[in-house]
Protein backbone atom coordinates (compact mmCIF):
# COMPACT_ATOMS: atom_id res chain seq x y z
CA UNK A 1 0.00 0.00 0.00
CA UNK A 2 1.43 3.77 -0.92
CA UNK A 3 2.92 4.97 1.90
CA UNK A 4 3.04 1.99 4.22
CA UNK A 5 6.95 0.86 4.83
CA UNK A 6 7.94 -2.94 6.37
CA UNK A 7 7.40 -1.63 9.79
CA UNK A 8 4.34 0.39 9.71
CA UNK A 9 3.18 -2.69 7.65
CA UNK A 10 3.62 -5.02 10.81
CA UNK A 11 2.30 -2.50 13.38
CA UNK A 12 -1.25 -2.45 11.22
CA UNK A 13 -1.04 -6.42 11.08
CA UNK A 14 -0.54 -6.93 14.28
CA UNK A 15 -3.28 -3.74 14.90
CA UNK A 16 -5.33 -6.10 12.35
CA UNK A 17 -5.33 -9.22 14.57
CA UNK A 18 -5.77 -8.19 18.26
CA UNK A 19 -8.51 -4.99 17.62
CA UNK A 20 -12.27 -5.54 17.81
CA UNK A 21 -12.58 -2.85 14.94
CA UNK A 22 -11.09 -5.48 12.83
CA UNK A 23 -14.84 -7.03 11.35
CA UNK A 24 -16.39 -3.23 11.18
CA UNK A 25 -12.91 -2.09 8.80
CA UNK A 26 -13.32 -5.23 6.59
CA UNK A 27 -16.97 -4.74 5.85
CA UNK A 28 -16.48 -1.19 5.43
CA UNK A 29 -14.02 -1.91 3.03
CA UNK A 30 -15.99 -4.59 1.47
CA UNK A 31 -18.89 -2.37 1.51
CA UNK A 32 -17.16 0.47 -0.28
CA UNK A 33 -15.73 -1.61 -2.80
CA UNK A 34 -19.49 -3.03 -3.91
CA UNK A 35 -21.27 0.35 -3.62
CA UNK A 36 -19.02 3.27 -4.90
CA UNK A 37 -18.40 2.93 -8.50
CA UNK A 38 -16.57 5.71 -10.87
CA UNK A 39 -18.86 8.09 -12.10
CA UNK A 40 -19.58 7.65 -15.65
CA UNK A 41 -18.91 11.16 -16.27
CA UNK A 42 -16.41 13.17 -14.34
CA UNK A 43 -14.37 9.61 -13.19
CA UNK A 44 -14.76 10.56 -9.16
CA UNK A 45 -15.93 7.86 -6.80
CA UNK A 46 -19.34 7.93 -5.93
CA UNK A 47 -22.41 5.90 -5.29
CA UNK A 48 -24.62 7.48 -7.17
CA UNK A 49 -24.08 7.81 -11.12
CA UNK A 50 -23.46 10.80 -11.93
CA UNK A 51 -22.44 11.50 -9.46
CA UNK A 52 -23.72 14.67 -6.35
CA UNK A 53 -21.49 17.55 -8.46
CA UNK A 54 -22.06 16.41 -12.07
CA UNK A 55 -25.78 16.83 -11.28
CA UNK A 56 -26.02 19.56 -8.80
CA UNK A 57 -27.45 22.43 -10.47
CA UNK A 58 -25.85 25.40 -8.61
CA UNK A 59 -22.69 24.23 -10.45
CA UNK A 60 -22.20 26.21 -13.32
CA UNK A 61 -21.93 23.31 -16.25
CA UNK A 62 -20.38 25.51 -19.22
CA UNK A 63 -17.43 25.34 -17.89
CA UNK A 64 -15.57 21.93 -17.30
CA UNK A 65 -11.97 21.53 -15.62
CA UNK A 66 -9.50 18.95 -16.62
CA UNK A 67 -7.67 17.37 -13.87
CA UNK A 68 -4.85 14.39 -13.32
CA UNK A 69 -6.09 12.98 -10.03
CA UNK A 70 -8.98 13.46 -7.51
CA UNK A 71 -6.52 15.04 -5.01
CA UNK A 72 -6.26 17.70 -7.77
CA UNK A 73 -9.82 18.13 -7.60
CA UNK A 74 -9.51 18.37 -4.11
CA UNK A 75 -7.29 21.13 -3.96
CA UNK A 76 -9.70 23.28 -6.36
CA UNK A 77 -12.58 22.45 -3.94
CA UNK A 78 -10.88 23.54 -1.15
CA UNK A 79 -9.99 27.13 -2.93
CA UNK A 80 -13.41 27.50 -3.75
CA UNK A 81 -12.28 29.05 -6.75
CA UNK A 82 -14.29 26.85 -9.13
CA UNK A 83 -18.28 26.15 -9.44
CA UNK A 84 -17.87 24.04 -12.78
CA UNK A 85 -17.64 20.54 -13.37
CA UNK A 86 -14.69 18.26 -13.42
CA UNK A 87 -13.18 15.55 -15.50
CA UNK A 88 -10.47 13.11 -14.04
CA UNK A 89 -8.30 12.03 -16.29
CA UNK A 90 -6.55 9.64 -14.08
CA UNK A 91 -3.19 10.14 -14.41
CA UNK A 92 -1.27 11.79 -17.32
CA UNK A 93 0.20 11.16 -20.43
CA UNK A 94 3.97 8.86 -19.96
CA UNK A 95 5.04 6.90 -22.68
CA UNK A 96 7.60 5.79 -20.66
CA UNK A 97 5.78 4.11 -18.05
CA UNK A 98 3.10 2.44 -20.57
CA UNK A 99 0.60 5.64 -20.41
CA UNK A 100 -0.45 6.68 -23.52
CA UNK A 101 -4.13 8.13 -24.79
CA UNK A 102 -5.98 4.98 -23.96
CA UNK A 103 -4.89 4.83 -20.27
CA UNK A 104 -6.51 7.90 -19.53
CA UNK A 105 -10.30 8.90 -19.97
CA UNK A 106 -9.56 11.09 -23.13
CA UNK A 107 -12.25 9.29 -25.01
CA UNK A 108 -15.32 9.60 -22.14
CA UNK A 109 -13.59 13.75 -22.23
CA UNK A 110 -14.25 13.62 -26.15
CA UNK A 111 -17.80 12.50 -25.82
CA UNK A 112 -18.24 14.78 -23.18
CA UNK A 113 -17.45 17.29 -25.63
CA UNK A 114 -19.55 16.08 -28.65
CA UNK A 115 -22.63 16.74 -26.63
CA UNK A 116 -23.68 20.66 -26.25
CA UNK A 117 -23.48 22.07 -22.99
CA UNK A 118 -19.41 22.71 -21.85
CA UNK A 119 -18.79 26.23 -23.92
CA UNK A 120 -14.92 26.19 -21.95
CA UNK A 121 -12.58 23.55 -21.16
CA UNK A 122 -10.39 24.75 -18.57
CA UNK A 123 -7.27 22.12 -19.11
CA UNK A 124 -5.94 22.14 -15.65
CA UNK A 125 -3.11 19.17 -15.48
CA UNK A 126 0.16 20.04 -13.40
CA UNK A 127 2.66 22.47 -14.37
CA UNK A 128 5.06 19.46 -14.72
CA UNK A 129 6.86 18.16 -18.20
CA UNK A 130 4.03 15.13 -18.38
CA UNK A 131 1.33 17.70 -17.28
CA UNK A 132 2.28 20.04 -19.98
CA UNK A 133 2.58 17.20 -22.45
CA UNK A 134 -1.01 16.22 -21.97
CA UNK A 135 -2.07 19.55 -21.87
CA UNK A 136 -0.85 20.12 -25.23
CA UNK A 137 -2.07 16.72 -26.80
CA UNK A 138 -6.12 17.71 -25.32
CA UNK A 139 -5.69 21.00 -26.64
CA UNK A 140 -5.30 19.48 -30.39
CA UNK A 141 -7.96 16.66 -29.38
CA UNK A 142 -10.14 19.32 -28.02
CA UNK A 143 -9.72 22.29 -29.95
CA UNK A 144 -11.50 21.30 -33.14
CA UNK A 145 -14.50 20.45 -31.25
CA UNK A 146 -15.46 24.23 -30.72
CA UNK A 147 -15.38 24.84 -27.37
CA UNK A 148 -12.69 27.71 -26.11
CA UNK A 149 -9.90 25.95 -24.33
CA UNK A 150 -7.58 27.48 -21.69
CA UNK A 151 -4.95 26.94 -19.32
CA UNK A 152 -4.22 27.67 -15.72
CA UNK A 153 -1.82 30.49 -15.50
CA UNK A 154 1.90 30.22 -15.04
CA UNK A 155 3.74 32.54 -12.89
CA UNK A 156 4.74 33.44 -8.86
CA UNK A 157 2.63 31.57 -6.07
CA UNK A 158 1.72 33.66 -4.01
CA UNK A 159 4.36 34.64 -1.19
CA UNK A 160 7.09 33.78 -3.17
CA UNK A 161 10.22 36.27 -3.59
CA UNK A 162 11.65 36.61 -6.75
CA UNK A 163 14.86 36.00 -5.49
CA UNK A 164 14.17 32.13 -4.75
CA UNK A 165 11.72 31.72 -7.92
CA UNK A 166 13.30 29.11 -9.85
CA UNK A 167 14.78 30.30 -13.35
CA UNK A 168 11.23 28.68 -15.15
CA UNK A 169 9.01 30.42 -13.15
CA UNK A 170 10.40 33.72 -13.30
CA UNK A 171 10.69 33.28 -17.10
CA UNK A 172 6.99 32.65 -17.14
CA UNK A 173 6.31 35.49 -14.75
CA UNK A 174 7.68 37.67 -16.66
CA UNK A 175 6.24 36.59 -20.52
CA UNK A 176 3.10 36.44 -18.80
CA UNK A 177 2.60 39.89 -17.30
CA UNK A 178 -0.44 41.60 -17.86
CA UNK A 179 -1.29 45.32 -18.15
CA UNK A 180 -2.33 46.76 -14.81
CA UNK B 1 25.99 42.13 10.49
CA UNK B 2 22.77 40.32 8.44
CA UNK B 3 22.83 36.33 9.26
CA UNK B 4 25.88 36.67 11.82
CA UNK B 5 25.01 35.42 15.35
CA UNK B 6 27.08 35.54 18.62
CA UNK B 7 29.58 32.36 17.90
CA UNK B 8 29.84 33.26 14.20
CA UNK B 9 30.42 36.83 15.11
CA UNK B 10 33.50 35.49 17.97
CA UNK B 11 34.92 33.24 15.22
CA UNK B 12 35.35 36.15 12.85
CA UNK B 13 36.68 38.76 15.36
CA UNK B 14 39.60 35.96 16.69
CA UNK B 15 40.27 35.15 12.64
CA UNK B 16 40.35 39.07 12.41
CA UNK B 17 43.03 39.27 15.05
CA UNK B 18 45.27 36.90 13.83
CA UNK B 19 45.67 36.34 9.73
CA UNK B 20 47.30 38.41 7.87
CA UNK B 21 44.80 38.90 4.66
CA UNK B 22 43.04 41.51 7.62
CA UNK B 23 44.79 44.29 6.17
CA UNK B 24 43.87 43.67 3.10
CA UNK B 25 40.26 42.90 3.99
CA UNK B 26 40.44 46.57 5.74
CA UNK B 27 41.60 48.26 2.48
CA UNK B 28 39.12 46.38 0.30
CA UNK B 29 36.18 47.48 2.17
CA UNK B 30 37.39 50.76 2.27
CA UNK B 31 38.52 51.24 -1.13
CA UNK B 32 34.68 49.66 -2.02
CA UNK B 33 33.21 52.48 0.28
CA UNK B 34 35.33 55.16 -1.24
CA UNK B 35 34.31 54.63 -5.27
CA UNK B 36 31.11 52.50 -5.09
CA UNK B 37 27.77 54.58 -5.31
CA UNK B 38 24.31 54.08 -6.44
CA UNK B 39 23.82 54.60 -9.39
CA UNK B 40 21.55 57.65 -10.12
CA UNK B 41 19.18 55.93 -12.55
CA UNK B 42 19.00 52.64 -11.53
CA UNK B 43 20.35 52.70 -7.87
CA UNK B 44 22.54 49.67 -8.08
CA UNK B 45 26.05 49.83 -6.86
CA UNK B 46 28.77 50.95 -9.36
CA UNK B 47 31.68 52.34 -9.67
CA UNK B 48 30.62 54.89 -13.26
CA UNK B 49 27.53 57.12 -13.11
CA UNK B 50 25.26 56.33 -15.08
CA UNK B 51 26.17 52.42 -14.59
CA UNK B 52 27.26 50.05 -17.39
CA UNK B 53 24.08 48.38 -16.78
CA UNK B 54 21.98 51.74 -17.50
CA UNK B 55 24.49 52.31 -20.32
CA UNK B 56 24.56 49.14 -22.23
CA UNK B 57 23.62 49.93 -25.76
CA UNK B 58 22.72 46.43 -26.24
CA UNK B 59 19.66 46.45 -23.45
CA UNK B 60 16.21 47.40 -24.79
CA UNK B 61 15.68 50.83 -23.18
CA UNK B 62 12.19 51.14 -23.61
CA UNK B 63 11.58 48.52 -20.92
CA UNK B 64 11.90 49.60 -17.55
CA UNK B 65 11.15 47.05 -14.94
CA UNK B 66 10.73 48.33 -11.15
CA UNK B 67 12.25 45.42 -8.42
CA UNK B 68 12.36 45.91 -4.57
CA UNK B 69 16.20 44.45 -3.77
CA UNK B 70 19.20 43.94 -5.56
CA UNK B 71 18.83 40.20 -5.07
CA UNK B 72 15.27 40.16 -6.75
CA UNK B 73 17.41 42.21 -9.84
CA UNK B 74 20.00 39.53 -9.83
CA UNK B 75 17.39 36.79 -9.57
CA UNK B 76 16.11 38.16 -13.34
CA UNK B 77 19.43 38.53 -14.65
CA UNK B 78 20.33 34.98 -13.78
CA UNK B 79 17.21 33.88 -15.89
CA UNK B 80 18.11 35.59 -18.76
CA UNK B 81 14.65 36.55 -19.48
CA UNK B 82 14.57 40.17 -19.09
CA UNK B 83 17.04 42.28 -21.38
CA UNK B 84 15.98 46.03 -20.74
CA UNK B 85 16.94 48.30 -17.78
CA UNK B 86 15.85 48.31 -13.73
CA UNK B 87 14.84 50.70 -11.24
CA UNK B 88 15.93 49.71 -7.29
CA UNK B 89 12.76 51.06 -5.03
CA UNK B 90 15.35 50.37 -2.11
CA UNK B 91 12.52 47.73 -0.17
CA UNK B 92 8.52 48.13 -0.03
CA UNK B 93 6.05 50.31 1.75
CA UNK B 94 5.54 49.49 5.07
CA UNK B 95 4.12 51.92 7.14
CA UNK B 96 4.46 50.13 10.65
CA UNK B 97 8.08 50.19 9.86
CA UNK B 98 7.85 54.09 9.09
CA UNK B 99 8.84 53.12 5.46
CA UNK B 100 6.66 55.20 3.30
CA UNK B 101 6.55 56.51 -0.34
CA UNK B 102 9.76 58.97 0.79
CA UNK B 103 12.11 56.41 1.57
CA UNK B 104 11.71 54.52 -1.43
CA UNK B 105 13.32 55.73 -4.68
CA UNK B 106 10.12 56.83 -6.15
CA UNK B 107 11.21 60.46 -6.86
CA UNK B 108 13.75 59.53 -9.17
CA UNK B 109 11.58 57.07 -10.77
CA UNK B 110 9.18 59.46 -11.83
CA UNK B 111 11.78 61.78 -13.24
CA UNK B 112 13.07 58.99 -15.02
CA UNK B 113 9.53 58.35 -16.68
CA UNK B 114 9.08 62.01 -17.33
CA UNK B 115 11.82 62.10 -19.86
CA UNK B 116 11.11 60.10 -23.23
CA UNK B 117 12.40 56.54 -24.23
CA UNK B 118 10.70 54.33 -21.74
CA UNK B 119 7.11 52.44 -23.21
CA UNK B 120 6.39 49.76 -20.57
CA UNK B 121 7.66 49.62 -17.05
CA UNK B 122 6.97 46.26 -15.49
CA UNK B 123 6.31 46.09 -11.90
CA UNK B 124 7.89 43.19 -10.64
CA UNK B 125 7.50 43.54 -6.57
CA UNK B 126 7.43 40.96 -4.63
CA UNK B 127 3.87 38.56 -4.45
CA UNK B 128 3.51 39.67 -0.68
CA UNK B 129 1.39 42.04 1.05
CA UNK B 130 3.40 44.65 1.02
CA UNK B 131 5.21 44.09 -2.79
CA UNK B 132 1.30 44.20 -4.08
CA UNK B 133 0.55 47.22 -1.67
CA UNK B 134 3.49 48.67 -3.11
CA UNK B 135 2.98 47.95 -6.98
CA UNK B 136 -0.98 49.18 -6.70
CA UNK B 137 0.68 52.90 -4.94
CA UNK B 138 3.31 52.72 -7.36
CA UNK B 139 0.33 52.43 -10.79
CA UNK B 140 -1.47 54.94 -9.19
CA UNK B 141 1.39 57.57 -9.66
CA UNK B 142 2.75 56.04 -13.32
CA UNK B 143 -0.06 55.46 -15.31
CA UNK B 144 -0.79 59.19 -15.66
CA UNK B 145 2.48 59.38 -16.75
CA UNK B 146 1.29 57.58 -20.12
CA UNK B 147 3.62 54.67 -20.32
CA UNK B 148 1.84 51.19 -20.49
CA UNK B 149 2.09 49.53 -16.86
CA UNK B 150 2.33 45.82 -16.76
CA UNK B 151 2.59 43.05 -13.26
CA UNK B 152 4.51 40.33 -13.43
CA UNK B 153 2.06 37.05 -13.57
CA UNK B 154 0.96 35.09 -10.86
CA UNK B 155 0.16 31.23 -11.22
CA UNK B 156 1.25 27.98 -10.38
CA UNK B 157 5.35 27.92 -10.66
CA UNK B 158 7.01 25.30 -12.51
CA UNK B 159 6.74 21.93 -10.87
CA UNK B 160 3.99 22.74 -7.83
CA UNK B 161 1.35 20.22 -8.07
CA UNK B 162 -1.69 21.72 -7.94
CA UNK B 163 -2.54 19.13 -5.14
CA UNK B 164 0.42 21.04 -3.12
CA UNK B 165 -0.22 24.80 -4.07
CA UNK B 166 -1.77 27.04 -1.48
CA UNK B 167 -5.57 28.26 -2.09
CA UNK B 168 -4.59 31.88 -3.27
CA UNK B 169 -1.92 30.98 -5.65
CA UNK B 170 -4.94 28.55 -7.04
CA UNK B 171 -7.22 31.14 -7.17
CA UNK B 172 -5.12 33.18 -8.98
CA UNK B 173 -3.80 30.39 -11.08
CA UNK B 174 -7.46 30.07 -12.53
CA UNK B 175 -8.71 33.76 -12.50
CA UNK B 176 -5.59 34.46 -14.97
CA UNK B 177 -6.21 31.55 -16.83
CA UNK B 178 -5.25 31.93 -20.54
CA UNK B 179 -6.53 30.75 -24.17
CA UNK B 180 -4.39 28.03 -25.41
Amino acid sequence: MPGVGPKMAERIALYLMRSEETDNIVRAIEEAREHLHRCTLCGTFTESDPCQRCTDVARDKRLLCVVEEIADLEALERSGVFHGLYHLLGGVLSPLDGIGPRQLRIEPLVERLRKPGVSEVILATNPTVEGEATATYLTQIIQPLGQRVTRLAYGLPSGLALEYADELTLTRAFEGRKEV
